[in-house]
């Protein structure tokens, strides 16, 4: 019996990942490009789709159905990318027809937030859930919202920005240009923030770790008991409890699952956030919403979570 | 040809308001009962019930398809009132049930504000809208949430209470417990608060008639000019604009309605939420969604929305 083989791609700012994946999650293949080695989308969307090609023949009784795309800026709707301040191809890319005219297959597109939560739901820890919040802590916050089955896209495509719900209005200043986004306090960027200025205000210094320190670092710290990184890991689980207490409060979610870096530092990050989370939360809400970490590995999720808008449709 | 007629049932503390509805939200019977007067619940199921299939049968040529059921602390899921706090009766109330068992068909039953949400998607203004917010400012603040043409209920049915957002953890006193909610400053009784603070710190004492402005004196002394009542609206509009556009970041709606008493207050209220929107907005959602007032009418929301449950199952 003939079998389905879906292909996810990844789009980074600095490299492409993408491969094949079977219906069980397995990756059959994996392969990167530069992104930036491509100045013309045209390029690297020919150069991609001949390697999937040619790696699809190995697999004889497999038939490939479709494939997936995460990027960012990336409008579902449109299957483009739309004016993504981190790549070089300018304007408007409609990535979907490009590799579906390639390929001759189904293409879809999104956001790699968004790719990763439908990886989840597909692959991960919210197999068999209808409604949950995926959360991605990063460089910057992103997020993915799925209710009753289905990704939450919007009316253009671009709901899910959890990272910049404004948490103080006159908050840290953010990439966005406005104040106070969640993200300027709960992503790898917002810890290292907190814990340089811990630092700065215990010691009268600015310790020049502190500021070159990474989520790991500090994650590294806070194993060693040192105070400061303990206290920025609360401080981060703080205001992350109470944003995903008001999250809650629009979609009412059976989890939240928390995926990248800062997720990595295990209960350091999700006590703080559970205590804060619970504290905060309407009574009808407590004691029933789980806060998990994401059941995708770390390096495997992009690709997944590509190849998994593709499966959502064939299972 | 036969044509379909929908009962609509709403449940309130005191009244209970049902009726008639036909496909074109005209409203063909509306009567009262006093919701107190059954401490049994299956006892206004009878009486109710007896009414509906009696005027119904004035209408020859017309079938009853079903009855819709908006109820405070309504579950969608199970068709039933939990707990709710300002009916007398206690407990799980099986409402839907009861209804479908005494008149032979379909009942829904869901809660008042996400039945005013689908009375203003099926006959209001959100006609032809898939994703929007709907927001009614009464005693407190109630939601409805539409993501792609469906109402959002999340796992438990309890999804949309944006009221309990809390915007400022040390904030204002809520009747839920916590401090800071939405509905604590942008509802009618949160501008009574407004108005009443701006009125003793202006005038270094207790202004009896601020204490006991409703959100209608506080709109009338705002068209004679008076600028703490002025300023209250200012304050309100401010503190919704930023609420409504966190929202924006959850579910990325084309528009967002408002309802409710202190939404008759027109530019008093919408001008500084529209403004305060617009200044708070993530740059990609700028420009593009829209404030508008409820299409429906005050006295006919309930009884709309609660028939809407039903007409949305058969349009």
């Amino acid at each position: 019996m003939k079998q389905y083989l879906v292909a996810g791609v990844d789009i980074g700012g600095t490299n492409t990942v993408f491969g094949l994946v079977d219906k069980n999650g397995k990756i059959l293949l994996k392969e990167t490009v530069s992104t930036e080695h491509f100045p013309v989308p045209e390029d690297l969307v020919m150069v991609v789709s001949e390697r999937i090609k040619k790696a699809a023949l190995q697999f004889k009784d497999h038939e490939l159905a479709g494939v997936g795309i995460g990027a960012p800026n990336g409008n579902f709707f449109k299957g483009t990318i739309e004016f993504a301040p981190n790549l070089k191809w300018e304007g408007v890319i409609p990535l979907a027809q490009l590799f579906s005219d390639r390929l001759k297959i189904k293409a879809k597109l999104t956001n790699d937030a968004n790719a990763a939560a439908i990886g989840e739901m597909i692959f991960g820890g919210a197999k068999g859930m209808k409604d949950f919040i995926f959360i991605t802590l990063g460089t910057g916050l992103g997020s993915g919202i799925v209710v009753n089955g289905e990704m939450v896209y919007g009316h253009d495509s671009f709901a899910g920005e959890i990272g910049h719900v404004i948490m103080f209005p006159d908050g840290r200043q953010c990439g966005c240009g406005r104040k106070g986004c969640l993200e300027t306090y709960c992503s790898a960027t917002g810890i290292k923030r907190t814990f340089s200025d811990l630092q700065m205000s215990h010691h009268m210094k600015t310790d020049l770790r502190g500021l070159v320190a990474d989520a790991k670092y500090i994650h590294e710290k806070a194993l060693a008991g040192d105070k400061d990184a303990i206290e920025a890991f609360n401080y981060t689980g703080e205001i992350l409890g109470l944003a995903l207490a008001n999250s809650v409060a629009y979609t009412s979610p059976e989890a939240i699952f928390l995926f990248g870096g800062l997720a990595l530092a295990g209960d350091f990050i999700f006590k703080p956030t559970r205590t804060s989370f619970e504290n905060h939360l309407l009574h009808i809400y407590r004691n029933k919403i789980k806060i998990l970490p994401s059941q995708l590995k770390e390096n495997d999720a992009a690709l997944l979570g590509a190849a998994s808008l593709i499966w959502k449709e064939l299972k």
